[in-house]
């Protein structure tokens, strides 16, 4: 098969690969039909984080080509949406419903694991892993949603989760990539009633607004604090959304969180620091991290079949396969929010 | 009236202060029957810490002597417990339950505020901040149990309440001074059925089992970890509560956190850092801080004076006001895990 292939910083190359195959009896072997890159993909290809050389991509969706012999909910023909983690669901932090923290689970494209931006994927724990769709003949715009349910719609999510927003609440979200922006949908969605996007990006502002943002922030650093905190009568927001991992917007997150809030992080770290005066004078707290994407797809899946949310808008950029080195460079290059790659139909 | 007056490092005196008097009508003096000592206090006694010079105490119970003409739900005669923050009870923070980050409010003994270590006491917006204590002849041991309330049972609870401890709870708590005991009576009547105390003292050790400790852990740093992580079959306690501030006891407790947990952190900040790697990686959160007193006290004074809870043998110390300095040398010398100071009858 063919499959993106990261050989260091700066070079992704499109590649022959073994066809995946049944290795256990849990294992489903699916065809990508969509894949996408992901914010996080950049720091290894920047060369600021490392990652295992080989098979990347971890967002897709696909049809099931095969199943092992103890697979039993996931058939050939299905239409699925895999979560960026695969797991066994039967450990202790899956049973807890931690799903992305599985101790037997593990990162697609990463490790010698198949990766979503290749042409066939071998699942580990098919059953536990992927999420089988409903119903067939959906629209384009409803399969990009499904492929934004791999990852950024349930990291945005955990972010508006684990900050606990609620109906009523005023939600500010730091960072307008493409998780933020599902973070602006996650929050409008548990009740939000009025969510400050920090966006300088025109083209991001725009659809920060059509997925519900009530107002755009487009200052930064102790400016952007200082103007939340004017807007909002001194007392901060009810849930601060912190959707970059920099220790500035960890800074503005924790300056803009009021007393007794808690800062949902959903940023992968760099360079972040917790504030601890603020959690213990403030008792601002923290919670987030890698979303549980499993356990959040089948209460989003119903959202988007029916249209409610529409995350599949942040791909505002398209290639093929063999042209994925451009999708990387026009994510780096800011000319794309998020590249969606057509694998096959 | 007498009072302790602090006049810098090491520096702790009985002096004359002017009686207080009602200064708004919102106000009430008390008269301090019993305050004591904080490990708090001893940060600014040894010189850590900055501290206003002046009167100092934040806890105590008393007798209400006067109250200003707006003051409605105390009366003359009244035994309270004060909070170690007084709260004016419709900010925005305090209408929300977060009554020790009231906007208008402020701690005892501090910045020129009466101290609890005193004979009286001026308490600001004193409907929001007192509590009565229904009935009358209580034991010795109950207004022990009482004082607690005015900050370390409080805080202790805090701790646990912010790790959401619940029924069948495996619960850790780092820390065995009162606030650390405090907590592990918290986690106790919250539900928690396996209680692990940190703690190499063999009498607060003994306190630890009195109050619900199913395991003593005199390991520290990574022994502990390493042990508490064996104990619970790799995974890690369901709550670990925080209650010293250091950076090393910040680290057990997310080194002993299980994924998705939240690690309850009321500890004053003394090098603590927060592993935010731990935070976004493995899911484990972090609140707390200084505990909501008011808010607390009245669903625990039942406790307290049902006896169901005995919080007041965290002091094992006791002195008259006018030899309050052995109080202070007594904690610091680690021959008191908490001192009282009885100041009238």
């Amino acid at each position: 098969m063919r499959a993106t292939l990261y050989g260091g910083p700066g070079d992704i190359t499109v590649g022959e690969r073994p066809d995946p195959r049944i290795e256990n009896p849990t294992d489903a072997v699916v065809r990508v039909t969509l894949g996408c890159v992901c914010g996080s993909d950049l720091w290894y290809y920047r060369g600021v984080n490392p990652h295992a050389l080989g098979p990347i991509g971890h967002e897709f969706i696909g049809v099931v080509e095969q199943v092992g012999a103890d697979v039993t909910t996931v058939w050939p023909g299905d239409l699925v949406v895999a979560p960026f983690t695969f797991c066994d669901g039967t450990c202790a932090n899956c049973v807890a419903g931690w799903t992305g923290n599985c101790v037997n689970g593990g990162s697609f494209g990463n490790h010698g694991i198949d990766g979503g931006q290749g042409e066939f994927v071998r699942v580990p724990y098919a059953d536990a892993t992927l999420v089988t769709v409903p119903g067939g003949g959906h629209s384009d715009a409803i399969m990009k949603s499904l492929l934004a349910l791999s990852d950024v719609m349930c990291t945005g999510h955990h972010a508006a989760s684990s900050a606990g927003v609620k109906p009523g609440d005023t939600v500010a979200v730091v960072g307008d990539g493409a998780v933020g922006l599902c973070a602006i949908i996650a929050a409008k969605r548990l009740g939000a009633e009025r969510i400050l996007a920090l966006s300088r990006n025109p083209i991001r502002q725009t659809l920060a607004r059509e997925f519900g943002a009530t107002d755009i922030i487009a200052e930064r650093g102790d400016e952007a604090t200082k103007l939340v905190l004017d807007l909002t009568g001194g007392t901060g927001v009810d849930a601060a959304l912190e959707c970059v991992g920099t220790g500035q917007s960890m800074a503005t997150a924790f300056g803009i969180a009021r007393v007794g809030s808690v800062v949902g992080a959903v940023g992968v770290p760099h360079d972040s620091v917790v504030p601890i005066q603020t959690v213990i004078f403030r008792n601002v707290g923290l919670r987030g991290g890698v979303a549980p994407a499993r356990r959040y797809i089948p209460e989003l899946l119903g959202d988007v079949l029916a249209e409610r949310i529409n995350p599949g808008l942040v791909f505002d950029y398209e290639t093929s396969l063999d042209d994925i080195d451009d999708a990387y460079t026009a994510m780096l290059d800011r000319r794309a929010t998020k590249a969606l790659v057509r694998i096959s139909a």
